[in-house]
Order: C-alpha cells, then structure tokens, then sequence
C-alpha cells in the first residue's frame, strides 16, 4: 500500500495546489430559466433593524430587489416572519408587484426553510439558483441561506437588499454565508447576470428603464447620453478631448 | 466725550457677551407665504460630480427637493448651467413637477445671481425666504447662496441636495455659507418647519404621503402603526413593554 | 463728529479684536439650583429615526439623559409629539423616573416652544438654565433650542440624547444650535459641571454608582481601583511602574 | 492503479467543486440542549483594552453575552486572568448571575485551554457546541476558540461581545478563528439561532422581555406595536399607507 | 446720555441680528485681475508629512494648484522653507511652469511673511486677493494664511492643496483659519470664481482641456458628452428617458 | 477495504491540515514572458459608475493599469462594452499608448469571455497569466476574471484600476474573486513581481521615471533623496540621527 | 440725533463686514518668554477614557505634550484630580521631566481653576499665554480652558494631548473651546510658533532631536535626508527627477 | 471499483464537512525555542510609503516589532533593500538592539527569498516558525512570506508593524496571505502566545515593563492597578461598585 500512500500524497499536493487556487475553477452564472426570487421579511417593522443602510436608500433597495422578478418574469416567493406582530407585514407595494406569488405566513418559525409550507413553495418553483435577501442579515437571510446551501441549492446573496443592526454584524453573516458557498452580490450584477448581453430584453419589459429607475446612477449616465444627441452641442475646448 | 466711551466700552462689552453667546438670539422660522424654492442646476450631467453621496440615495434626494413645492404649493424657480453641453438638462420628471414655473437656462453665468432673466424671476417671485440646493455645493450652491445673503434674502440650504466630489468640499462649502448666515438644513428640517403642526394640511397635499415617498424612515413607522391598530396581535412577552 | 468717528472706529477695532477672540470671554456654567432638564419627545416610536447612533448605545443614551434628573433633584418637565400616533409613547422607565412631572402631550404642535402649556410648564419651573435632548436632532432638538435661545434662555443640548437620521444631519444641526448660542455638551460634562466637585453628594443620590450605571468607562475604572485597594497584588514586574 | 487515480482525479475535480462552493454543504445549528456558555476573562481591567467599541455599548454587550445563560438555561463556565493584578475581577453583575456556575481563576495561563481545572470544567459540562466571548479578541478568544477547534468542539464567537485595541486587530483575529471554522456571529444570531421559533419559551424566561433589555432595538419595535395596539389611532394621511 | 444709550442699546440688538445673521452679508468674489497665487512649501521632502490625502491624489492635487497661475495668466511667488535640509527643493514640473516667478529660499523662517524678501515679493505683485496651499496645513498654511489676513489681505486657502499628518488637525487649522475670515475653497471653486461665466478665455489657455487635466470627473463628463454628439446612438428602452 | 478507509482517513486529515493550512503552498509569480495586460471597459461613461475612489485618484489608477503594458512591453488587449451607447469610449491617452493592440468592441455582450472575437485575442495572445481592471469591478471585471479561471488561466486583478457603486460591493466582488483564485492586487505589487529586481530594466523604459510618473509617492521619495546627494546640506542637530 | 444713528448704522455695517470677515484681523503668535504650560489631569487611570485615540498614540501624544517645556525652557504647573482614586497618579516619566514644577493634586475640584492654590500657581508664573492639555477633553481641558479664557488668558489647546470617550465630544468639545476664543492647535504647530525660525534653538535643546522623538515623521524624513548625504547613491532612472 | 467510489464519495463528504468546518482543526502555536524574527526592510525612506497608519504610531509599532526579539530571545535575521538608495537605511536604534545579528543588504532583490545569502541566513537559524513586518505590505512583506510558505515554513505577519499606501491594499494583501496559510497576528498575540502564561519569564527580561514600553495601553492599566495598591483610597460610592 505504500505506493497507494505515494499516489495519494501526490493527489493532496495537488488539492494543496486547489486550495492555492491555481487551478481551474468552474463559474456558475445565473440562468433567468433556472433561478427563484425570494422576498424574505423584507417587513416594514424590521426594516428598523437595518441600521448598516441609509434608511431612504435602503428603503430603495428592498424595493428594487422585488422589483427583480418583473423584470425578469422570474418565479417569486413571498414570506414573512410573525407579520401580525412587532415586525408587520410586507410593504404594499411589494404585493401589489406579485397579486399572485405565494406569500407564506410563518406564525413563528425564525428559519424561514423550518416552514413546511415554505418548503414546499420553493420545492414547486423548481428551480436550483435562488436569489435572496432579508431582514436581519445575520439571522433571517444567513439562516435560510446556509438552509438553502445544505439542500444543495445554489443561493445568490443580494447584499444591497438585506439589512442589520451593524456593519461588523453584516461583515461576518455575509462572511459566514460566503464560507458555506453563498455568491454574494450586488444588484447590478444580479441583473447582468440574468441579461447575459445588452441587446437582449429578457423578460416582458426593457431593462434600461428599469435601471433608471432602481439603478439611477446608470439612467443618469444614459440621460446624458441621449440628451447629447438629441439636442447637444460641442462647447469651447471639448472638440479636442475624444 | 471720555463719559461716552465708558458707555462705548460698555456697550462692547455687551457685545462681547452677544459673541459668547450668552443673550437671546432670533429664531427666524420658515413661512411657507413667504418662500421660494430654488432648483439649481441639478443636471444629469452635473449629478455625476456629486460624489460625496450614494448616487442611488443622492438620486431620490434631489427629487424629493423639488417636491417640497408640491407639497406645500410654493413658488419655484429652475435654472440650469449650459444644459446643451456636458452638464445636460433637467431631469424630466423635475420638469414635469413643474410645467409653469420659470426655467432660466443660463448660458455659461456660473453664479446664477449674475443672469439678469434669473435675478428677475427670484425678484418678480416677492418672497424673503429661499430654499435652495445645487450641484455642486462649491459652486453653484454656495456662489448663489453668497449672492442671495449679499442682497439681503434669508437663505436655506437643503443640504441633503447639493452634491460634490468629496467629504471636505463638502463641509467647507457648508461652514463658508454658515458664516454668511445661510441656515444648513435637512428636509425633514424644511418640512416640519413649513407645516408648523402634525395637524396641518399645508397646501394641496397631505404631509405623511409625501413623507411616505420621499422620508421612507418615517413612511415605515407610520406604516407599523397603521398595521398595529388594523391588524396587529400582542405577541407573548410583549405586553408588559409599555 | 469727526472724532466721534474715530472713536467709533477705534471701538469697531475692539470688536474686530473681540471677533478675533483674543478679549476674555464670559464662561457660563451650570448651576444645579437654575437647571432645568427636559425630556423632548424621546419616544419609542421617533427612536427608529436616530439612525446616527448604535441603537443599544442610543437607548441607554436617553435613559441616562433621563436619569440627570434623578442624580441632582433637578426639575424635568416630559412631553411628547402625537403620541397615538406613529411616534409613539416615550418609554415606560422614564415615565416611572417621574411620576409627578408635567407631561405635556402636544397634539400637533412640532416646536414644543408653540404649545402654550409646555411653555407654561418651563416658565413655571423659573429656571434660566436648561438641559435639552430630543428626536430628531434636527427638528425638535433644534427648534426648540432655538425658540428658547430667542426667549433668552441658556440652553445645554446633551449632544449624546439627541438623534437624526444622519452623520451630516447631526453636524449641520448641532452647528445651527451653536451659532445661536446653544451649548453643545457631552452627559459626562453635564455631570461634572453641575457637580462641580468630586466630593460634593449634589443632589440625594451619590454620584459614583450613577455613573457606574450610565457612565460605564468610569465605573470599570473605579471597578478595577477599588479591586485593586480590596484584594490587589503587586504582578512581577509591576512594582517599577509607577 | 491507473483507473485508481484516474478516479482519484476525478474525486480531486469534486473537491475542487466543493472548494468552488457548488455543493451542498451542511448547516450546524445551535442545539440549546447541547451549548455551553463560556465568560471569558471579561475583566473590568482588562475591559479597558477593548477599544473597537464604544465602551457604554460593550459594556452592555458583555453583560448581554452573560445574561444568555440565564435565557436559555445554559451551563456556564466563568474564568479569569490573573484576577488579582491588572486584570481585575468579573463585574459583580455577572457573578450574580451565576452563582453556582464553576468559576476558574487562572493564575497565569494565557490560554484558558492549558488550564486543568478549565478543561475539567468544560468538559464536565458534557456539550459540544460552545459560546464564547473574551477581553481581547485577538488573544483571549483567539486562543481559546482554536484549541477548542482543535479538541474538535464548534465553536460561536459572539463577534460582540469581544473587544480588543484596534479594529484591524479585530478582523484579523475574527478571519483566523473563521478559517479554523469557527462561527463568527451576533447576539441575536445566537439568541434566534437557541429559540428557533418566536412561539417558545425557551428556557425558563420569556424571550421578548430579554431582548427589550439587551436588544433594545428589537424592544423599541415591539413597544411602539403594543403602543399602538393599547392606544393608538390612526393619524391623517395614514390609513393609506398599508 | 440716556437715550443715546437706548439707541446705542437698540444698536447691539442690530448687531446681535447681525450675529444670528438675519442681515445681508458682503460677497467677496475673486478677482482674475486682483489676485496672487502663493505656491507655498509644496517641497517633496515635506510631501511626506501630507497624510491627509491618499499621497497619488496629493501629488495631483499640489500640481493643479500650482497650474492655477497658467489658466488665469496670475502673477506667482514661490517659496521654500530650508530647502536644502530635509524639507526637500519644489518639484521641477511646478518650477519649470514658471521660469520667471520669485522664488524666495527661506533659511529658515517658519512663517513666510518673517521673510522680509517673501513680503516684498506679495506686495510687490499689488494684489489684494491671495490663493495659498501649502505643507503643513497647521503650519505653512496656517501661519501664512494668519499673517496676510493681519496685514488686511483676502486669503483663499485651497483645501485641496494643503496637506498635514492627521484629519483632526487639517480640521482644527481649517477652523482656525475660517475664523480668521479665510476662504476655505476647493481647486473647482477657485477656477469657476476667476472664471465666472463658461463662455470666457479669462487667460490665454481655454478652461475645459485644464479642468480634463487637473479636475478629470468634468473632462470624463464631457468626453461622454462630446462622444456621444460625435458618434453616439440611442440604445434600447433610453429614448424615452429625457 | 477497511484499511484502505483508513488511509483515506488519514489522508483526510492531511487534507484538513491543508485546509488549517500549515503545509507549504506553492507560490505563482508573475512572469513578464508569460503575462498579458487587458483593459476592460474602462470607458469614459462607465467611469461614472467608479463611486469607490476620489474621481481624480480614480482616473490617475485607470491610465497606471494601462500603462503597465508600455513599462514591460506586455501584450494589450483592449476592449469596450456598447461604446456608442451611454459607456462611451475608451480615452483617447489609453488608444494613443497602444495603436497597434486588438480592440475588440462588444456590441452587447456584458461577459468579455462571451465575445468570440475577444476569447480569440485572448487566446492569441498565448499567455497563462492575465493582469485585468475594469468597471464595473462586481459585473465586467468579476464575470471576466471568473470566466478566465474556469479556463484555467492565472487572473491578477489590479484592484487599484476596478471601480464600481460602492465599498461594500467593491468587498463583496473582491472576496468572490479571490475565493476563485483570482489574485487580488495592488498597482505597485504588480509592478514590483513583474520587475523581479531593482536592478533590471525590464521592458524598454527604465522603471523609476515609470514610478515617478503613476506612483509618485515613490517619485517623491526618490527626488528627495536625489535632491539630498545633489544639493543636500546637514541641518543643525540631523547629524545624529542616523 | 438722526446723524448719529446714521454714523452707528454705518459702524455696524462694518461690523457686519468684520464678521463677514473682510477686514484685517490680528493674529497672535507664541512668544516663549510670555508662555506657560499646562499638564493637566493626564493621569493614569483617566488615560482609559481617552477612547478618541489609539491606545499607544495617545500615549505618545501626552508625554510629547509634556517634553514641550523641556524643548523651551517653559514654566510648567502639573496639576492632578483626586489621585488616589480611580483616576490615578500621573506617569512618573512626566514626574520625572519637571521635578521642581508645582504639582497641584486637587482633591475634589473638577474644573482646576476653582482651586486656590492652582489659581496660585498659573498666577505666579506670569505669563498670559496658556498651552493646555488634559483628559477628558470635555471636562477638564474644556472647563479649565474656559475659565482661562474669562480671565483674559490666551490659550492654546494641544489637540492631540486631550482625550476623551468619542469623536463626536471631542469635536462639540473642541468647537466649544474655539467660539470662546481658545486657538485648537497640533504639537507641531506648537513647535513651530514657539521655534520661529529653523536656524534657532529657543531653549536649551535642539530642535530636530526633539521633533526626532516626538514627531517622528520629520525625523524618518531627516534621517533618510542625512543618510542620503552620507551614503547615498544615485540609482538608474533617479537622475532625471529633480 | 464501485463500491470504492462510494467511498470516495463519502469520503469527499467529510472533505466537504471539513471545509464546512464542523471538523476538529489543528491550532498551531508559536515556540520561542523554535521561532525566527525577520526584520524586513522597515527603512526609513520606505517609512513614508506606509501611509495606511498614523505616522507616530507607525514608528512606535515598528519598533516594538523590532523589539521583539529581545524579550524572547529570539535569533534576528534583519534586511533591507537598496539601502543607498531612496528605501534608506534601517533606523539606527533597530540596529543597535541587534549588533550581531546577520544583516543582508540586498543590492536589488524586490522577494528576500531571491537573494542566496538571505535564504542562508535564514535556513541557518533552523526554525520552523517566522514573524515577519515589511514595507509595503503588499510587495516585501507579501512576497516574502509567501515565498516562506512555499518553502513549508509556518509564517506570523504581525499586522501592526507591516505598512503600505491604503487600507485596501493593506487588506487585499493580507487576504492573500492569509490564503496561503499566513497567521495575521497582533503584537499582544505574539507576545502571549511565546509567553504562554504569565507566570513567566521568557527570555532574559521581564514581559510587564516590556509590554508597558510597547503596548502601553496594558502599561497604564497595570500602573492604575500598582498605584491603588501603593496609595489608592476608595472614593465615596465606589465601595459598592465590587
């Protein structure tokens, strides 16, 4: 067995050489046929536990995260935590968005994946890469996160949509979902990801208005850039800078 | 004439305490009759130098500016800075607020107090009070905002809507119009300010609805209580918190 | 008159050198028998907007600024801004510190100055001094500093007990309330100026263990003296330290 | 042996799959019947190191990590650092809590783990998942959780309730306890982590009134729910808001 | 006397108005044809004790500044402290911008203006608007910025030209000097006040290829703009965006 | 088979050694012979989108990163996304410095790596390690170095020359990076590993006027010293000092 | 009558210039024969609220504060708060340094000017400008700077030798001492103002050896300055610099 | 084979559980008897490029680094890089602790690891086990350490004495070392953990006066700590606090 040992020796230098990462790595990219959205305590009582955000530009960003599955046509899963209670219920116009998603009501169950009937709502949407943020970070989105990651599911991480007490808190729940595998990611990326290329309009509406909207910093740019040429002119000293 | 300076220095000495500040100082309050609002040079092209901001959160902020009109049927005046060229137009949904208001597109005036079409309309405007915000708060906030103090106006900077490229730019640019007397306000500061009393409807429209859209903060606790008393369950342990 | 103006000219130049600050300067300090602490809209529900603060930290911020009063027998004088509504009641520990306090509840009224019961309320407590803290910063810290200051009265605003939504909101509020005079003071200096002595008991509390309580950091110092005096020995190397 | 490497390869190009994170990967969850709590070294000299937080809150942090025992019925095992000399004493509140519970005073061993009497203590109490919080972060803790990494036990480091002098020693410390699998996590984590679902009671106390106390943030959300539940009335402009 | 006293009494109200800065207040502008640009201890030894800035952005920033004097054709004064020793000579690019400007080697006065030379330099130059940075912003800067304001003249101090070790002190400088009626401008400000209107040549070099050199985030602005008049198309769902 | 699991057992835990990493790890230096430089959309629209630098610094890092190609005569790939659109083309200071390198133009395509023509520069290139910047650092620069190592190559990614929205998504993408295997590097380490020796010229330009010029906190330094041998004097009490 | 009021209201607009600050305004330096330094309350147990700074900085900052009389040749009084409780004795290197300086051990006084004998000291030295420094800074520093400044002293307040529990105290602090005429200065500047010129030694020490200490950012700068000119050598590339 | 497989499989499952981290890992720790101290070009030209510090702090930390190998024992190996040119020379008081330890001047080398008589030098000391600090962190340090790696060396970066131009730079670059199995550690880490218990002498000096000389923050506690048992009195109200 001794040269087994050998072989096998050699085989752990190479994981060794695995872990230094020199090696190929496969890159999973998020498939807009394959990929669940979910709106998990996004609850407006919560929302005043997000204290690592600007309240007005959190606010914006939970709402863009629902607003990914419109844009997309993607599968949506509603659920909120004890909503009768101090956390209350989803914004409205989170479900004015999705009339018909199915919104699980969990009495108490912190673990959003502890809910049978949640359970089974993913289970039914069919799909393996899910997207996800919550209210708290460490709690609500890490817990179903590693839930998710220990059925096999791929899990995207919004790290714009989910919110906690602090930003050290943020840093080791995102850390701590990173570890298990979770991508962490920022909207615009999530929304790259899915376009896959520019020219396409991949669900039922075009993205650039939706990314003036939710993503202003680019609608700005491209209203500049539309407003040049419809009704721009070249001012003293610029002809020579392009 | 020795009997008049003991008085002279006495009276100093007084002025001396008015300088520390130990002696009742006016409070002059914002009266929505008597004040303009100023939207200035918030251009798409400009919008990028604001850098001091989140550009999502920056982006909501220069709206909800030019709302505060809306809200409590003021005057307004617009004006932009070479909008042709790389600094843009308005945004439209701005223009749209306010389809009547003047729009004085200055052609190269840095300091808009220096074109005579936007000195006319601040004047024929016949208010003592200006709410203004610019991009970028160097420049354009501060240059105009010196001009109004130097004709006399009283003067708010809605500091939550100016932008510029840094942190300290910022905060000098503040601190140089604080010494001219221009008060550095918020909008929440603005709007508590022209309402007076929770208990007002200021102008054409109800206050917490537009808090709702533009002061999300407090949209979401109002929103938690509204849900409390329509819906809301005492949960156990609760009962006992207050 | 030509003298006259010379005179007057050479007194302008004493102002100049008193703007220039090189001229002693009146130091006003608090006297626990001219104080009066109020407690301005500390409410559980205005809470969720001071978003400049840790929230753990916050809350014992305003219980401790509650607590002055209980430390030197200072008059407090409580009130709260549409407390059925979403701003919510101020929290029941506060209460109970004060049974017999005036508890002024506005109904509308966003500057406590405009409410003619809570200004009865100050003028009844006949002090010139007064300590004050609110949510938010901005609206009803300021405003009411700043009504006060123009009625005369010196105002204490406990800079740690107040809260906004932002970093910059708080700088640009607490630089308006110090332009009008306003002094802009931490707890510990409340404290140590109405004490004035380390041996004074000044009021019918010791001051040791309040701090101990609210004031953590000296009572972990005092904590590890008082350790080291009842069962302290000398660590090797120790002994050439001090 | 050939087809033995070659499945050995393959093997290796699953592991470098599992390194690459697309594999389910399990979650551990905090048992509260198999936890035990560790208070370490939270001495009040050594308090004064913990400069990466403001000392008000870590003070209220390290009494909140103690107090977890009481919530859930926990074995605790206390333990200090040359408690005589600088170090110092636990806080009294802490022994007061637990009177019973072993408390282990190392004369001079860093490491809690190279203490006897320690392990003895830690292994008596027969779990294998352990809380842990120590003075500092980087030492204390680190040690402490890598030799009980070692010894094969999980480790949860209450990520607030350590403290150490600089906020760079902190995370470098937290990234080497994390990649030695140690769980980094808040207070809340692990309060919501023990409790699973809102409906317990978990131990022999409620849950709410604990988090009111040491989680004020949570407590501040529910009083203004049952404020507005008991006394609340809807204010204008609300009823459309949910 | 008596009712010279009540006037002299209504008086200091004026002036306590004055100082709550209800009153117009001077606009000094700057002046292409009454202003002097200091280039002052800029020297690459002292360039390391600039540590208030990322030392790239530095670098740039001191270069911009010094470029000032070629866009407005200004009349310059160099000058070095020790130059020899540690603190380093000028980079060569400032002093090749100016062949022919004084440039005063100081032996060792700490504050230029106890150079008898350096005074007669400023002086010479007949200004009475003066543009200053310097290294360090608590000393170069300070003292300079202190001395010219003791002599009557107006000081712009460029606050992205000077640099210092901590924030805390470039901040308690930049107070100090504020207090003393300096100007705390940015590079665009400066450029945008000597320039007033965007259609002028104020020198003999055109102002947007500077700024694309010396201020980038509006010569990126306007290569977009340029671009897109140039070669632009609308892209899909941006037409109807402006 | 028994032993058999017991060798894999045994291996395991040399792998969980690996995994604790105390085993030697090899270490891949970049190779100047096998290195290709790409500059990724680093386009004056998109430039915009780099809210995680000072404008200024940010552009003096975009224009380093592609000069490295010119320093050690690397091959350049470069390449835009949609530049007629609101992205807008590359500077023109970047074309001027490689007129004769690929530029491939994506029409659409967000991913480089999905653009044939690019994978095809790529691969003519015939290089194994890739030195890449982009913006945005979560979308083109993440997608691009992702997709790279999936094909096995080595990935640098010049985190100084990567822009995008914010710090905590800069973090994020970072960390998704580097657990690909991706490098994550400064301007100066690239440098420095590319450079081997102090004492090579390893392109056809000498490496200090290189610095000089893209990194002038070394420039500074280096003139200093230069300045010092030239024309340096020993002041009063330096003698001593080293 | 009706003149002189005109001749008042134009005084008062020059007192309105005056605080618009366009006017020459005195700038008072350090003189080293008319100086007195203060060491106050810098004690060993205080030393923990000093939670502002880095623990180890800090420490550096107050024994620097300390040596400036050694540098000058200043008269110093050292003064202490209840030293034999919590706050503990001074640093006996600071005892060391002055052992025939007044040492005021205050037994209860928090403001040091309320003591006798203190008054006696400060008195007896005769000089009518103050450098302080203590801990905390909100308390001590700003209490005894005060008190000074309402004698008519002129005080300069070492920023970087008080201490105290958080940024924001510090900065009301600090904001507190400069309305009342208190000048906010750095170590540096200190030594600078008291020095005048490089070429003096003001009292009987060097200069550079000191700063070399205290201050070593100059002295690395000096070092590799001296270390140049006496054993440099110019490397390839460095000769074009300067 | 297949039955193999699925031991493989399950196998790799634990290999999943161990990067899951649920799996005892080994925790190494420092042995004075087997432990290398490497000071790494901490020259004081490159001084000036660690700018990610407070300058004052930096000196300090870099000597205590130093300094370490005094305390302990330990054997030093010391270099620097291109000493007689801009990098300078090591400070002279590092050079003094350690008059005989080996010194290479590397004429060029950028990697220490590439010049022949450094790998001698360290190869010669025989130890498993180096602390290293350089500047900049992200070349010589990184480099280096990574090269020792490659070598199965075990490797401590003390983090507190390795300095470069940003924190970003600073922390990708520790990320990549800590990849490659790098310990980041503190000073207080690496002096508890060769110093073991506290009980102990370590090498020829005693660890307090140490400590009190390079963490003073320890320092100060015990010299609060000696003094309340050599002079302490318990204070009014502090006799309940323990």
């Amino acid at each position: 067995m001794k040269s087994f040992l050998t072989i096998l020796t050699a085989a752990l230098t190479i994981v060794s050489g695995v872990c230094a990462r020199n090696h190929a790595v496969p890159f999973e990219r998020l498939d807009k046929n394959d990929t669940l959205l979910l709106v998990l305590d996004l609850q407006v009582g919560l929302y005043n536990l997000a204290r690592d955000w600007d309240p007005t530009l959190y606010y914006n960003n939970l709402i863009a995260h629902a607003a990914l599955g419109q844009l997309f046509d993607l599968p949506v899963v509603l659920t909120t935590s004890a909503q009768q209670g101090p956390n209350g219920p989803l914004p409205k116009e989170i479900l004015e968005m999705y009339p018909d998603a199915p919104l699980i009501e969990r009495q108490g169950e912190v673990d959003a994946w502890d809910n049978a009937e949640f359970r089974k709502a993913v289970r039914d949407a069919g799909k393996s890469q899910i997207i996800v943020a919550g209210i708290t970070t460490d709690v609500c989105t890490t817990f179903l996160a590693l839930s998710l990651r220990a059925e096999g599911y791929s899990v995207w991480a919004n790290v714009e949509a989910s919110g906690t007490t602090t930003e050290l808190i943020r840093d080791v729940s995102n850390m701590r979902m990173e570890a298990a595998g979770v991508k962490l990611v920022s909207l615009f990326s999530i929304v790259c990801d899915l376009m896959r290329d520019w020219r396409n309009t991949p669900g039922s509406k075009e993205v650039l208005p939706w990314l003036n909207q939710y993503y202003p910093i680019y609608g700005m740019v491209a209203r500049g850039h539309a407003a040049a040429i419809n009704n721009g002119t070249i001012i003293p000293g610029e002809g020579g800078l392009v």
